[in-house]
């Protein structure tokens, strides 16, 4: 940072530092931009954490007042830079990076700077003169990192996750539009990755949707323990430092500014050291990354071809698919989805290390642990929407292809089973396979059963829906 | 198997096969020991397991009985064999290999000819003369591996993870003990790492009950997710071959004899293929190997010494630590619970993969995944256990020393901060590390506050409960 | 242990226990068994450790003998009764739990007991009559737990990986003696599972060959790390209480009792405290069964069938698929390997997680770790055996239909790209998709290409092997 | 995109699309951007893998135009292009996202649009006048996504290693010096966090030195495997549509361009579909890991403090540590270290994954792999960097502290076993940790060994250096 730039000088426990004039943020960020270069990526690629980190001041500025702790110039001021910063202004001067030492240390910090040079401004004062309002005596008054960050941390994910829940209801409405499309078309069930009974291709487009279903269920019961909040716990979770009623007054205030009915935690010192929540946060990503990668390969499987595959169903062609091979159309939605799935997995053991590594009252490895989380909410919701929209949406089946393979398809003897019994069928299904027979011409043959009672057996909604 | 022994000839699509004649079970049970020569460890080794398929086996004749579809005859020694199973005898006919090929397939093919061949004998008649009672027409009907093994699978979860719910409950209650007996004794708090500000050990110890207490909901949110099963779905969930009424009525049975309230899935075609209340009963058991490790870490943490470190805590010595090293004394049972946290998460990235593999409408994979759940829920277990009887019990106070770091502490300035202002409250302590002064002596030499006020603030009780 | 069976007492740090007068071990090892009833498998069920830690103090008793620090009596009886045990006897007297606190300690004093007590034995004394021949004094004379496990643990690694590699080398041959038999079948390649060009089935084949070849070299260096051990360190690997030339005459013996040619590490220190060749060699095997399983996959869907799938080569049946559906057969030899595989790769974020937990000199965790890798390589080795015998040998192809679809195939106009260029080929492509026809015809009713061009073009070796 | 800007019309299988006229990238990059709307991150992010790519790119332009393939005027125009993206021009026109569908098909797809762009303005045409020059028939010929994509991940992963290599090194640097400045400096070893027996501070911190020198050759040796190449095999690894001679030809064109010595793998069909290069080189990052993760919670247990904890070190304040505790500093440094360890282990699952997913002759995974890995390689960079600039080269140690803690330690009893015996030895060390007396003072008052005899045993160097 070439110090001929206009600067402004600003003092912390190691002497003074040039901090830019131009810049919201002070010392304690300059300081750890330059502590921490890993990634390139700064807090502000997440907007919603950032916007979060305003509503907590916010309410800790409200509920300080409420306290008689700070005076109302002061605190109007600071809740109006809040105010900008939760309408998307001053985002680009959070500028530390997403993975830093400390336990969201910097993080605060660059918040406590940022909204106390913006509210020095407001009252007239200059960026850095903060005898009249002080990053950390005043925007920070009754607070600690170690509460104000994890509580932050949880209504940007509260946000994000809510995000996600809507793109897998986008996702589901699709595949549930493809059950009912296919509801009738009648196709071979395969148990590891053998022929097995017939189905039709709507029960199995359903079962994708009952799956997401089942997942954002799991999502929102995960939520749900997110709303928990250790606000007021302070430094270790006594709540040293803060008033008495402090806990309760701002955590009603961040409900009230964040429209999330926020709880606040039992015991504070447990909260404060637990990353629990995030635990369990990142194994229902998790599971819900396996479950789409699941139903990814699937897609990928049924419509594997166009000659040498299943060619069972259609995905719509988005791209060319090669560069040397011409006419060939890929998966690659699906494919991209498997990759997200990947990460978000990859990501859930960074979460359980860093979890893991916790130490007496606090978790040191928060940022990452958070960097993780919001990576994959976000390239799940990203991947699902994907999905539904550029591949789902214009499956189509090759329903005469089907109902020819469920016509051939030696696993029919399977519902003969309680009227020949198994180890009959096992003769018939032998002697099918071993003479490319079918299952109906040879149960005619050997006379097993009239053909009457052979068709109603095998008729295809009996079949598919024998109950 | 030298032909020499006595033995009977049985026959499946493969052919002929020798088996022992003293053996239950029969000729697919066979060939799977053969097929699968993996671990060494046979599905006996698992008595819950064994003892759940022989409730869905017991199940599932009354149920077809009750529907007309089997004979009283057949039925009552089918229910007979089951019995005995339930009752822990016959449980070394159940050989086949824990890790097998076939989504259980072979488990529940032993399952079958171990009971058919019981109950031919309790009937009069020869083992493997399966014309009067056959394993997969009778044992079998109206069932296949496919919802009968997770269906025993998800009874046999339930009585382990009831089993673990009950140690991590005799853990918590040791560290509510702890945390009752050591609530006076003050000590520092750390957050990452560096002094902190005072708290009792008390509060620390409450932490742990307090954590332990959140998992066991965690828990139990699973468990209520594996008390869906999917018996009635058969091959592929379509109910192909079984009996209408079937599915509610073996359900009902199955919840009768377990005594577990057990609720069929509403999609059982999706409920065939899932392994989603898997993954999420592995997720929480890897949240509580995580909470467990950090626990223990913080406990061998905090014992560490006798004379080069925190020596805060003492853990009872239970054995001789160092084959070289006399008299040293090591914290082995957190050690040992250490690792069985590291194997569960490792097993839950097993359970990923294995439920990540699944394709079309089945998971061919739960072999694996159930014997990783099995293990993780049983060594958690085991280790709760241990933990709080060979341990925590035994943990004892070293508090006049603990007394002594807090006085002497820097970070008591932190409780300064409303008073004095966090930059001059910065001044004092920084002055206190350089001339290693106390902040008591310091605050009075500089006058900043009154004796009086200064040691009301710093009282202990205020310290650590300031609220 | 009833009292009432007969005992004789020992003594250590704790007191006095009574020891079941049949038990070769003593009191360490009973406490040990106390405090770790955790899996409820011993150590002695791995042979190849039992078996090194036997090398291990063979070559240290040797080594003090021949420095003068163990008179030849006592070093020759405890010579005798480390044969015994290499010999394959008193393994059963090894009961500590695989999964123990404190680095191995117990495992140590279990051998050590057990040698000091054969070898009273052997010297005409009474088991338990320690001040003969002391299982710490003289068995463990100038070792420490934290030199003798990991080198014992090497040892057997070393051992239990060339099972493996040869077990490897099995597979790979099976799979070239495909690769050849099926030299001359083309048949179509795939990419992202849609049809690309054509290849033989041999070189499909071959690929699984080559890999193994590969990832043998890979295991072939892991092995190469195993060898550097830590003996002569002690305990934290200053080498106190250890001979000045003990390192390397104890290294020596021990390279000739083994036959493995092992090294001193140059630092003892660091290789006291390193898990990194655990950690390198468990990256190795997670790499092979990262492969191995994608082979499986290969051979699953390749043969996915018998009429709706891929159906180009066939899998020998080994058992009956299904209870359900009669016939069927399923890759269950295939499944198990996959299983395997996802066993390995959590194993291999448990030894992660435990070598990422060692603390300054020590890493507390190793029992894990050595657990995770005996079972990765173990059932790797049964995998490999099991796949090749029981699949790879048998698998046929299904010649006239593989034909059949290159024939047939869209992906055929790659070849022409350099005659009729990119976008003409796409035009050709798209067309043959929507109309159902041949490349083939098209270009030739285009006129693009003469017939005599197009058909040396598309000649089958010409497409398969084109340089 | 608003068609007011202007724009030109390029065409693709699907359709035309217009592209923005200034885009050097055409209408397979427009549609990649719209079907993978995943991270917002584009490829460009990574400007090694872009100029990997233009490496490639001009090595196969060189190697046509060799072989006559190719006309000159174009091959120069090409090889300009390359030459500028080479120099760091045009790299934000690489505008596909890094977790993308469709195994690097749209990355390849992008470096050909721009190029062929660029060459098209080289030669006096207009942007997207492909007749001229075409991004597939020309920039792409005798190419594949499929083997120009991993070639050129390959060579950027090269680049990127050696930076790691290289900030290893200096890591490496700043613990030797460290350890040349600690080497007289006794200190207490520990195990299992117990206090052991004597080092020096030289010799612990010697150990991270060791611990880097050996993972930089695991990590060489990871880099000699990515030095082995598909280049030439095209889409499956046949050579379709390329040269015979053309892989040696342009595979030493690219070595001579990139100064790497590449080898072409010997067997293209499985280098084409391998990942194991990348599983292996994953595994190595995860070590490496591993291992500094473990260095950095040695740093921050030693230095914790500065007065309720170990306190043997100081690591050298970079910044205030708690917006609430004055005069708190924390270890950040390490903090962040650890951290990015955690996001490494995860990115080598998500590693593990992809790479077991890949299917038949392609993984088409690969995107998600490179990215994994290069932000693994840049991370663990910066993070050396970072530990050894600001931590390591600063740290200081509290020489007075450690000599007294070694000289009251109980663990010197075990340098007295040797004369005294282990059942003695451990009988002093209860009575010293009883009655808090020391070794030196209890074995002279029992008159174990003369006073001369203990305290040439006792001399500091012999304790730490005995051999």
């Amino acid at each position: 940072m070439p110090t001929a730039a206009p600067h402004r000088t600003e003092h912390d426990l190691l002497g003074d530092r040039e901090v830019p004039a131009a810049a919201y943020f002070g010392v304690h960020t300059l300081r750890a931009t330059e502590n921490f270069p890993i990634t390139g990526t700064p807090v502000s690629s997440c907007p919603d954490l950032v916007v979060a980190l305003a509503c907590v001041k916010q309410a800790a500025a409200r509920a300080n007042r409420e306290l008689g702790l700070l005076d109302a110039g002061k605190a109007s001021a600071i809740e109006a830079a809040c105010e900008e910063i939760r309408a998307g202004r001053l985002h680009d001067h959070f500028v530390v990076d997403v993975i830093q030492g400390g336990a969201g240390t910097s993080t605060n910090m660059n918040a406590n700077e940022v909204i106390a040079n913006r509210a020095l401004e407001l009252l007239g004062h200059e960026r850095g003169d903060y005898k009249h309002l002080h990053p950390l005596e005043h925007v920070n008054a009754g607070q600690s990192t170690n509460d104000v960050y994890p509580t932050a941390v949880k209504v940007a994910l509260h946000l994000v996750a809510h995000r996600l829940l809507d793109a897998m209801n986008v996702l589901r409405e699709s595949f549930e539009a493809k059950a009912e499309e296919f509801a009738d078309v009648l196709k071979m069930g395969r148990t590891q990755l053998q022929d097995a009974v017939p189905m039709t291709l709507g029960q199995e487009f359903a079962t994708y949707a009952v799956m997401l279903d089942e997942d954002r269920l799991r999502l929102e019961e995960a939520c749900d323990l997110i709303r928990e909040i250790n606000l007021g716990g302070t430094a270790i979770g006594t709540g040293l430092n803060a008033h008495p009623r402090y806990a309760a007054v701002a955590r009603d205030h961040l409900s009230a500014i964040t429209g999330i009915p926020l709880r606040s935690a039992g015991d504070l010192v447990e909260a404060t050291q637990d990353a629990g929540a995030f635990v369990q946060l990142s194994g229902v990503l998790k599971r819900i990354a396996v479950k789409l990668s699941k139903t990814c390969n699937d897609l990928r499987l049924l419509s594997c071809g166009p000659r040498a595959g299943f060619g069972e169903i259609n995905l719509p062609p988005v791209q060319a698919g090669s560069s040397i091979m011409p006419g060939k159309v890929n998966p690659v939605i699906p494919e991209v989805v498997n990759q997200i799935a990947f990460e978000v997995i990859g990501n859930d053991v960074t979460v359980t290390f860093a979890a893991e590594a916790g130490q007496l009252q606090l978790n040191a490895f928060e940022p990452v642990i958070v960097h993780s989380l919001l990576k994959s909410l976000d390239h799940l919701r990203a991947g699902c929407l994907t999905l539904a929209e550029r591949c789902v949406c214009g499956i189509t089946a090759n329903r005469d292809y089907l109902a020819q393979l469920v016509g051939r398809s030696i696993g029919l003897v399977t519902a003969l089973n309680p009227h020949i019994g198994y180890e009959r069928a096992t003769a018939v299904a032998q002697e099918a396979l071993a003479t490319g027979g079918t299952v109906h011409d040879l149960v005619l043959a050997k006379g097993l059963l009239s053909k009457e009672r052979l068709q109603e057996i095998l008729r295809p909604k009996n079949l598919a829906n024998p109950v």
